[in-house]
């Protein structure tokens, strides 16, 4: 049994968070939409990824749909997005950071969850990382993008790095705290090297 | 408790037979697609919405899906588009009005399944704006185009102030018909001064 | 009772593998990705239609989330596309075969699966073709195309047709084997025809 403990709530909440002011700029700088699609657009980034996570798990109505603090907190991170919008002329860096601070979190507590609802370690670590990746690419959906999991190589890559080092937190016993902090900034690093340097994984030689 | 009256039904039946007409048109008038193409994303358009609402409240599979009177609305309203399109060459104003009018219907019925489900105040007003806008949504992505609650200002606000109406009415026990058709009709009417004047909420200054 | 064969999970493994080598090599066509990307587009294609199949009949984790026979097999199509993707420099003439393919088994098994569920006939039938045309909408989808729902004729019509003949044959009570097999190339070759010929059904006169 995997106990909600205070502190996954945390890494939880500062996922949704990270997402929330993520999807906020990103609308901000791609669509130059007003307050109501940037909230929009933020709360969808945010709570996405769990919401899938929770319709394939059969956990609904969403966890992160029925508390407050989710919603409080998505909200939140859209709205100082709009308020922060008049300074934050060059988004692109914030961006990124937050994008990859939200991909290890969420990896790491969707795999938790996966694991808390009896499925087994590849299961789980595919959850993570559907978890992690499900609001981006929404979000980018929504923008007429094509989603950073297709073409940006080191996105998915990192989220199930983080969620594979979870499932060996989980598999050997170890403490939760601080191990999968450390997971979810192993997928944060990974992520940031693979946006400096735009790195990809292998591509086929056509 | 809320009785699933005959009049509610109407109303549900009604904003699903202007979201498939309006989902037909706009493949008509869009992206020129023959009879499946429009009957499918009519249908789509009237029933998405609902189902997305009762996938978040794990009412499957989705009685809108069950009940052959909503597969039958819905089919029936992507028919009449195809059969109007040769008279309807300009399709901009029928378009605009029938996606107001779906709006403010699924507002209102939402909102109600969400109380009848035991959802909060707070949830039962979120669901019913998702209810009322996931139809569109996934008409806009369909045909690769920005959707309205991202861009139009005055989408996802007209909604969600007939969600709230809706609340309201539940939570002072008023009666449910005459009041919740006014809640919509008021939702109709913000929309189409929105349409009228192309206003918008706030935008950041970049 | 429809018992879950042999033959039945044969058919729509090959179904996966079909949607998923298909799904790869769209990836590799269309949008140049890595081989993350590729892979993962292929495994979206083969599962996608199976999520919103079980998502609708409430069967909770996916069956093809949970078996890995399924994963493996997506997994295993995609890594397929790569590693054939030198020698395939014409790539069109595999891709729609194995949409056909996959369409039409795909609609064979959803088709039995909404059987199973208790569902009537007219409902079997749709969650038929939505099991055949998700994974290649999700496809088109985040590719950022008119999904082939939409703009092709001959798509959603052929796997409606094989759904309709195994209705038929679940309700005469025929055996499934052979007889869903054949519905499963009916839809194929209608498919096939086509696209060779560019057929579709009628458009509104604008």
């Amino acid at each position: 049994m995997l106990p909600a403990t205070t502190a996954l709530l945390i890494l939880e909440l500062a996922g949704v968070l990270a997402f929330a002011i993520n999807g906020a700029m990103t609308a901000i700088r791609t669509a130059h939409l007003d307050i109501v699609g940037i909230i929009t657009l933020g709360m969808i980034t945010a709570l996405g990824g769990g919401f899938i996570r929770d319709i394939l798990l059969d956990d609904l109505p969403p966890v992160t749909f029925l508390d407050w603090r989710f919603l409080g907190t998505a909200a939140l991170g859209g709205l100082i997005a709009f308020l922060l919008s008049k300074r934050l002329d060059r988004l692109i860096r914030p961006i990124n950071v937050l994008d990859a601070a939200g991909l290890g979190l969420f990896a790491v507590t969707g795999t938790l969850k996966g694991f808390e609802f009896g499925l087994g370690v590849t299961q789980s670590v595919i959850i993570g990382g559907i978890t992690a990746v499900g609001g981006g690419t929404l979000r980018d959906v929504l923008l007429r993008e094509i989603p950073a999991i297709l073409h940006s190589g080191l996105y998915l890559i990192p989220a199930l790095v983080a969620a594979s080092l979870t499932a060996l937190v989980v598999t050997a016993d170890l403490r939760l705290v601080p191990w999968t902090v450390v997971a979810a900034a192993i997928c944060f690093a990974i992520r940031m090297v693979g946006v400096r340097y735009d790195l990809n994984a292998p591509r086929p030689r056509l």
